[in-house]
C-alpha cells in the first residue's frame, strides 16, 4: 500500500478505512526500531513545524508527540493555552487561522470540547492531529492500544476485547469501539449505568456487545481495557464513589482469572491504582500499560510523518 | 547596503535610521520564501543561543519568535516567568546577568514594564530585542506592518495611514508612527479621549495628523490600523464601555468606505471581534491580518539574523 | 583517567569518589570552551533525548540543564509538573515508568522530596540526574562551585572554604561539603541556630568545622560561600526575622575583610541582596557569582553527557 496522506488531518478513528488503519500501524512499526537505537534521530520531517496546541494540560501526551516530532527532527512548539490570548477574547478559530499563517505543517490540538480539531481542520491549511477532544476520539490512542494488541496477539481480528468504565465519557473508548469493530475484533464494553452513546448502537452488528455486568465483558476476553476514572466526573448523580467503582468495576486478579489465560491488559493512564485496577494486575506480567506508552511514541511518528506527506510505510 | 549590524539590540523603532528599517525590511523579504519551501531551515543560526523571556504571557509573539529561531537553525529556550526568580526576589537586574552569563546570542524580552529591555541592554552581552515594553514599543510588530504595507503598496512614502484606538497607551501605536513618519508616511491617529503621547507632539511636523474624530483619521486612507483595546484598561476613567467603543471607534464597514477604495486594513491581534473590528471587515479581502502574522515571522528571522551578527541581505 | 560512566545516574556527591569528581571537572572544562565560541554546538548527544522533569520551579536551572543539552545536540523536552499527572492521582514512580517507556536516555529531575531522584533511578532505564531533591543534594551545583574554585585558586585541596547561611536545610551545602572534604579542602560552617545535619557529625575528622560564629568560618577563608535565605522557611520559630538574618549573617565588605585577601565569594543565586550578601559585595571583584552560572552549564553538560555513555575527557 503506497497511497498517499499528503497534509491529512487525523481527526478521529470514525473517518478511516481499515485499510489507513492498517497504513498507519505498518508506518508505526517500521519507526519503532528507531526508538531503541544509539542515535533515535532520523531526518524524515527536518525543516517540518510541528505546533503542539494543548488547551487541556497533558503531561504524557503532549511529551509523546513532542519526543515523536523531534525524532523525526521535526521542529516542535508548545503552545500551552489557559491563560493565552484565548482568555483574551480571540476566538478559537482566529487563534488556529493566526497560528496558521506561520506555515506550521501540522498542528496537534488537545482541547476539552468535542469538535474543536474538526473545526480547525476546516480553516487550517496544516494538518490536524487530535490529541483528544472533549468525549470525542483520542484516535492516537486507540492507535497505539491496536499496536499492542497486534504486537502481542499477532492480529486484531477476531480478538475479543473488553472496555471496562464510563463508556460514555469515554474518548479513548469511542475511538477504541471505532477501531476495533472496523479491524474485526468482538468488543464487549460495560461499566457504571447502562449509558452507552446512541451512535455505539450501529455497531451492535459490526461485534459490538453491551454487557450488563463487568464480569460478563471479562469472561474469555484476549484483551482487558480498562478506562481511567474521570475524577472529575465524580460528582455526577450516576457515578459512584470511588470506593464503590474499585468494588463493582475495578480489576483485580479474581476478575481478571475470567479472562482468557494468557489476556492481556491495557489502560490508557494515569492510572488510578487501587480504583480502577489494582495494583496487583497494574504490575503483573499480563500488564502491557508500559509498552503501550513506548508504542505511542513510534505511533505519533507514524501519524505525524503521514499527517505531513509521508508515504505508508511496509 | 552592507553595514553589519553585530550583537545590536533592538530596543525600539526610535533609535533605529530609515536606512536600518529598510535594511530590516530587506533582510525580512529575502528570508520571507523560506517559510514557503517543504524544508523551512537553513543553518544560519545554528549553534546560537536565542532565550524567549517572557514576563508577560504572548502565545503569538513568543511562538512568532520561536519558529523565527528554529526555522534559522537556532537553540530556542523559552521562560516565561512569573512564578520563577522574580517571585524569588531577585532583581530584573540580577535575572538578566545570570542568563547572560549561559552564554546566549539573544535575549527576546517582553514585560509589562517600559524600559526593562533599555535596562538588560546595558547590562548583557547578548542582543536584546524588544518584544515590547510595556506601553512604550513593540519594534517587531511595527517592521512586520510596515513589511506588509511594503508588500501591498509597493512603498511606504507617501501613504495615508490612519491608526485608531488607544494611543496613548499603545506600544503598537507608539513603534508604528515611530517608523512610519521616518519613512515618509502621512500619519493620523484618533481614539478615545484626546490624550496623544506628549513625544507624538514633535511628529506633527513629521506628518503626523492627530485627529478628533476616527471618520477624519480614516477619510482617504490607503492604510488603516486598528489597535487592539486594552479590556485591562476598561475600568479607567476615561475609557468608555465595550458597547460605547464599538458604535464611536469600532471599524466598520461603513467606516471603512471613508478610506481609499484599495485601502488595507491592519491589526495587530488578538482581535475583539465586534469591538475594535467588526467581523465583517475582519474577514473581508481588505484585511491582511494574517498576512501581517505570516509576515512576522520572516521580520523576526531577519531581526535574530541581524541582531546576532548577520549582514542585510537584499 | 578513562573510566566508563555508562548509563550512570548523578543521584548526589555522596557516592562519588574523589576520582569520579574529578573526571567531571575535567570534561566540564574540555567543554567549557565550547560556549565561547561562534558556533556553541557539537554533535555529542545528537539523537539522545534529555527529559527535564521539575516538579519545583526553577527557571536558571532548568534553563541551564537545557541549554546543556542542546549545546550537544541533544532533543530536550522540558516537564513542569504541578498541574500535570501528579495531580491526577498518578504516583511518582509511574510517572518516572511512563516517561522511561519514552526511551529516553536521561531524566534530570528536581523536586522538593528529599530522596525522589533515588526512587527513579531503581526503576528507570534512563540515567537520572538529580538537579535538587529537597534538602538533601544539588550535586551539580556542587560542582559548578568546585570548578569555580579550581579555575580560580588551581585547587581545591587545602583550600579554606566558609560555608554561611542555614546548613541544615540546605541541598547546596549538603553536596559542597560532601564534595569539598572528598577533595581535601577544609571547610567550617556557620548559620542560624547550631543546628547541623547529624551525618556532618562524622565530617569533623575529614575536615569540617562547625563554627558558633559566622566571623569564626570566614577568618582566613580562601572561599566564602553564602547560602541563600530560604524566605518560605521564615516563619519557622529558629529562623531570625530577614534584619535580623542581615545583621548577624549577611556577608558584608566588613565580615569579609576578616577572610584572606584573595578570598572570593560564592552564592548559588538567586541572591537576596541584602540580607544574606550586600550589594557591594555581590557586586565586587571578588564576588564570582556570574562565572558559577557560566561554569554551570559546563558541568551540565559533562554530567549530561558521561551520563548518557560519554567517557571522561581529559
Amino acid at each position: 500500500m503506497t497511497k498517499p496522506f499528503r497534509r491529512r488531518d487525523l481527526l478521529g478513528i470514525r473517518d478511516l478505512t481499515p485499510e489507513e488503519i492498517r497504513g498507519i500501524l505498518d508506518t508505526a512499526e517500521n519507526f519503532r526500531e528507531i526508538n531503541s537505537r544509539e542515535i533515535k534521530k532520523v531526518p524524515a520531517l527536518r525543516g517540518k513545524t510541528v505546533i503542539n496546541l494543548f488547551f487541556e494540560n497533558s503531561t504524557r501526551t503532549r511529551t509523546s508527540f513532542e519526543i515523536a516530532a523531534k525524532r523525526l527532527s521535526a521542529d516542535a512548539v508548545n503552545i500551552s493555552v489557559s491563560a493565552s490570548s484565548v482568555t483574551k477574547g480571540e476566538t478559537l478559530v482566529d487563534t488556529a487561522l493566526n497560528l496558521d499563517a506561520m506555515d506550521p505543517d501540522c498542528i496537534v490540538v488537545r482541547h476539552s470540547s468535542a469538535g474543536v480539531p474538526h473545526q480547525l481542520a476546516k480553516v487550517s491549511r496544516a494538518a490536524i492531529v487530535n490529541a483528544g477532544d472533549g468525549a470525542n476520539e483520542h484516535p492516537t490512542q486507540a492507535l497505539l492500544d491496536a499496536m499492542t494488541i497486534r504486537e502481542h496477539k499477532k492480529k486484531i481480528r477476531g480478538q475479543e476485547v473488553a472496555i471496562v468504565g464510563d463508556i460514555l465519557h469515554s474518548r479513548v473508548a469511542r475511538s477504541n469501539v471505532h477501531l476495533l469493530t472496523k479491524m474485526g475484533a468482538k468488543v464487549r464494553v460495560a461499566g457504571p449505568g447502562t449509558l452507552v452513546p446512541e451512535e455505539f448502537k450501529h455497531f451492535v452488528d459490526d461485534g459490538l456487545t453491551i454487557c450488563p455486568h463487568v464480569e460478563d465483558a471479562i469472561e474469555g476476553a484476549d484483551v482487558v481495557m480498562i478506562l481511567r476514572i474521570q475524577r472529575e466526573r465524580q460528582d455526577s448523580a450516576y457515578f459512584p464513589t470511588l470506593r464503590e467503582y474499585a468494588i463493582h468495576y475495578g480489576l483485580t486478579n479474581e476478575r481478571l482469572d475470567l479472562a482468557k489465560k494468557d489476556a492481556i491488559v491495557l489502560h490508557p493512564g494515569p492510572m488510578n491504582r487501587g480504583i480502577e485496577i489494582a495494583s496487583e494486575v497494574a504490575d503483573s506480567s499480563r500488564s502491557l500499560i508500559l509498552d503501550q506508552v513506548k508504542y505511542g511514541v513510534a505511533v505519533r511518528m507514524a501519524v505525524l510523518y503521514l499527517a505531513t506527506g509521508g508515504n505508508v510505510v511496509n
